[in-house]
């Protein structure tokens, strides 16, 4: 079997989950997310960012996140805002279009959102009203390439959102990693106070599935457990999410989870860089997209699986791989000892 | 602590499964469903039913199930037939219809369809193009009342649906307790047959969560995973369904627990007619709906958790009791002996 | 030629409003509602309903009325209420359900509905999140029975929902003929005041096409239009319906046009019941339902164009008479001698 | 006054058609386009495209006819190619959206689409089922910027379409002025030939309000009248859908009053061209896009109206200019002269 570097959900979930399903299975507990530990985790997770106002829901996956959080902040004439790499643009199957709503596309080589970017959508959107009305901006953090906001950045985009009336809406299906990453200066709690709503992701950090939506906008918090339900995302076992969640985050095994997969990740980097290697993009999370020979690419895909990511020229390609809360040092090594043996 | 008879999802799931889990933990598989574990579990259910051409998805749950089945099936201005008891009536919080298709409701006691139900249906929507028109009929079985279809009386139905170009949907959150009880005289196999796309519940029978929809109508069995994808119902991580589903199939469990879950509900059935108690409906799998006095039900109350379903006059309700595939026995003793000392 | 009592919308348009469009025609205008005509006729309806506040649009028809009124109030999971009755319930081809949102259907003998019947209603859709959140009241004067509100059951109506933060909008298709009816006391003042928002049939009432929608409730007033321009209803040339909606209510032309049509079905009326006929449904305008001889039927058939409504006995049948704002006396008075010369 | 040049809807319709509607005002006819008039138009078109089997509906304006069409054809999970400067991506506020589907856009100058532009998309769409599946190609003739396909381009397009699977779509909303071009070597049949379904626009060649969807794709043609009814197009006087297109067909009125909006631009372009000024788009029909300084901008601007299109430097825009069915020489020749004065 060739160790996989394709994807942070490959594995099962960490072991401290199972035994705590373990441990509770038969206790009985109300459906739907009623149950005791989903309340302690929603707890949990209020305090961490000191907001007891704020609304926490579970659901299982991130397209079921998006879908649920833009169709219930949208009217039908209103649309959201994302970069060019956006998931929900490329990778979720039409789902945001599907409950009605368009998407505008900004082209973005990082995967990140200013507000220079927004401005001359929102100014190429004035024709009441024959065009869609731009009302919510989506970001991911850390994006699809890996890449993560700054302090400085979310706040700049946080007040450009409230000025123009803008709800801003953070997919956080990566958040652990961004927030444990070496160059952030982002704390959880940051983001629930610049963010209206978004979501903080456990299928790619260590849960066998799971996102938490923390809502904290005022207007957003009413009747959103009715959206949920309506789109087939509340389990009758919520028990399932809750518990999870109570592990990850009682003792911060989330964040410790995502910083391995991190570490793992810029080991590879910084071995690669050292010998010269140039990257697709400037990560410092658990995705890295160097630039091989076509010739290293054949040795290394004898050892390891990962997605040839874009073809650079005839001889070079961008390969994506990924570490997650799994990653032993041992595959890692080898990988960087199979690269630098080719060189 | 009361012990609750209020649903089948009060536990977590069987403890086979939480062991196979801890076993295949960390082995690296593909997402999405592509796992090895998802690919024999659909082998295996397909061998059950002996249809190596049907297609098998695995969702979270019913909601998620009916609505992804009916969306895909439908086009815009066609409809679905239920009995006015469905839960895609009453408790999906408009799921189906937030899919943009209407339900027309049949008033049924006993929750059950039959032709001649749905030929003044059919004939009162002639007025072309001013009406929806009916194209699926969805019937669960067992019923939201606990009754179950005969294999006469689904060989009706089929038959009336072919001739009718309608189709035909189960429902089956809980078909394993329908297959099970004993006065059933249909197999999975009979049920493959004849219907064009069902589903086999999970949640309600033993798993964390988890449904099989079985696609065997040829024109329906395309592209099913495109919707499954939009909807947001397809796992990262798939093998969290997969091993279940494996563990459930492989040698019969499935069918095991929900017999267990239908005896202990028919020993206190057996026990409360035999006092002369009615019930709301004759049911044969596990769910019992006794008609009792407020007095009983008031002492009841005090050691089990129950749900009062319905108000028959001043003094008594009917009461609704479920029983699950962990329900031992001695709540059930306990539940028998309280009541008659109250007698 | 047959003459055609079938509906109300046989002929063409009042030959004023043909007028004003060739005198017209050729005067270059703002496209899309913004023509000089559109504003005066805007002006003239807010003077009549003395609301200066409300904003008015026109759309197409009907249908098109229901579904973006609709669709723009309510949030995803919310649904509406109606008589069981209701043209969207029966008549629109799921047109409501198309833009995701239920009906609860309320049986009513008279398509009328009060307090009294949404109460319940309200009272079996307390199970949140698991079910659809009632919030908007669909009611229907005249309604599709041709019964109308007195002022009183409107009163009582619009402060039950008030108190129960429902939303209650009146589909006035027919609202000419209602507020013309012999019996009515009620104004289109006390209509803008005790609904929120409210339509104004025209192509029912001598336009060739056209309804007006009227919102008064401040919440909803704002980007309204919008949703018009995305449900295909922003008409490029709405000087169309901007001239005829000024050529109906400048003098009142509307009024008066909606009074003939009722003077004519009452006719009818008054010479059936001197006779004995029985009615399905007591109306007092356009439409009427008298209860006849299969053999009178029959004989009417010969000379007159009309629905038969409900089959009552083997002798027997309810029939449809519409009349509309061109049904002349000769049509009438040859109907009452052929019906009274088979007595 | 000034003279308009804004659009090709400024006026009200062609004076033999208000004739026509006065003529038979007060005849009895079926509603919802059952009447006579409607069955003679779509009889005729029938007979001009050569083929009986085809399908004809009224609807009433181009965003109600491209949400129809586009709704009808497509699964949920399907999606729509167009141009970026395809009407629906800009202008309709998010109308095709609001039905479900994505759609693609390919940049292109010219607003044409050719087999070369939809590969890469196609090639960039296989990630099954994570991504939405290309089912429609939308084009529009012609175009957004005046240009139209030759008839080369189209019988290549489609036949790219059929190869893979693709339906293929064209907005005809001006479809005459591009059959009618100078350049023109398309007729009427080819287009029903080499499309699946497209319509025929009466709003901007000389109606009050209507186009002409026609169906020719054997899988497509069935049931579309629900969808029609379901979105609110279904006109109860669809007999003024019916007329119109009588008039504008029997005689081919229709190509006539195209012919003379084309040639009215023309003779703005050539003038203009003589004199040097360059254009936006090389276009053959009613929509010119001459680049002109500011100044004689600002001086163009005091005798008529237009829009600015695109700013193209400090000194120079392109501006649009339309003319219509009933544009006269008298604005035109005025135009070049000023125009010819500042030079």
């Amino acid at each position: 079997m060739k160790f996989s570097f394709k994807n942070d959900y490959s594995e099962g979930c960490h072991p401290q989950i199972l035994e705590s399903l373990l441990r509770n299975n038969l206790d009985q507990q109300a459906g739907y997310g009623e149950d005791d530990y989903s309340k302690k985790a929603k707890d949990l997770i209020k305090a961490k960012i000191e907001n007891d106002e704020a609304e926490v829901y579970f659901v299982s996956g991130g397209t079921q996140a998006n879908l649920i959080v833009i169709s219930s902040i949208l009217r039908p004439y209103q649309c959201v805002i994302s970069a060019s790499t956006g998931h929900i643009l490329n990778n979720e199957t039409g789902a945001i279009e599907a409950t009605g709503h368009k998407i505008l596309s900004i082209e973005k080589e990082d995967g990140k959102l200013c507000p220079e970017d927004i401005i001359p959508v929102l100014e190429s959107h004035q024709n009441i009203p024959h065009q869609v009305m731009p009302k919510l901006v989506y970001i991911s953090n850390s994006t699809e390439l890996g890449t993560i906001y700054t302090k400085k950045e979310l706040e700049n985009l946080s007040a450009f959102c409230k000025k123009n009336n803008l709800y801003l809406f953070m997919d956080g299906a990566r958040l652990g990693h961004a927030l444990t990453s070496e160059i952030n200066d982002l704390e959880l709690k940051d983001i629930a106070e610049l963010t209206d709503i978004f979501y903080l992701g456990g299928t790619k950090n260590g849960a066998l599935l799971g996102e938490v939506i923390i809502v904290t906008e005022n207007d957003l918090r009413h009747d959103f457990a009715f959206n949920i339900k309506q789109k087939g995302a509340l389990l009758a076992k919520g028990r399932l999410l809750g518990i999870q969640f109570l592990e990850l985050m009682k003792e911060d095994l989330y964040f410790y989870l995502a910083k391995n997969a991190n570490q793992q990740a810029m080991k590879i980097k910084n071995a690669l860089s050292e010998r010269g290697v140039g990257f697709l993009s400037d990560t410092s999370t658990n995705q890295i997209f160097p630039i091989l020979s076509n010739k290293i690419i054949e040795v290394l895909s004898k050892k390891f699986e990962f997605y040839i990511w874009k073809k650079m020229d005839e001889n070079s390609s961008a390969i994506r791989l990924i570490t997650s809360w799994n990653t032993q040092n041992e595959p890692v090594e080898e990988f960087i000892k199979t690269f630098n043996s080719e060189l």
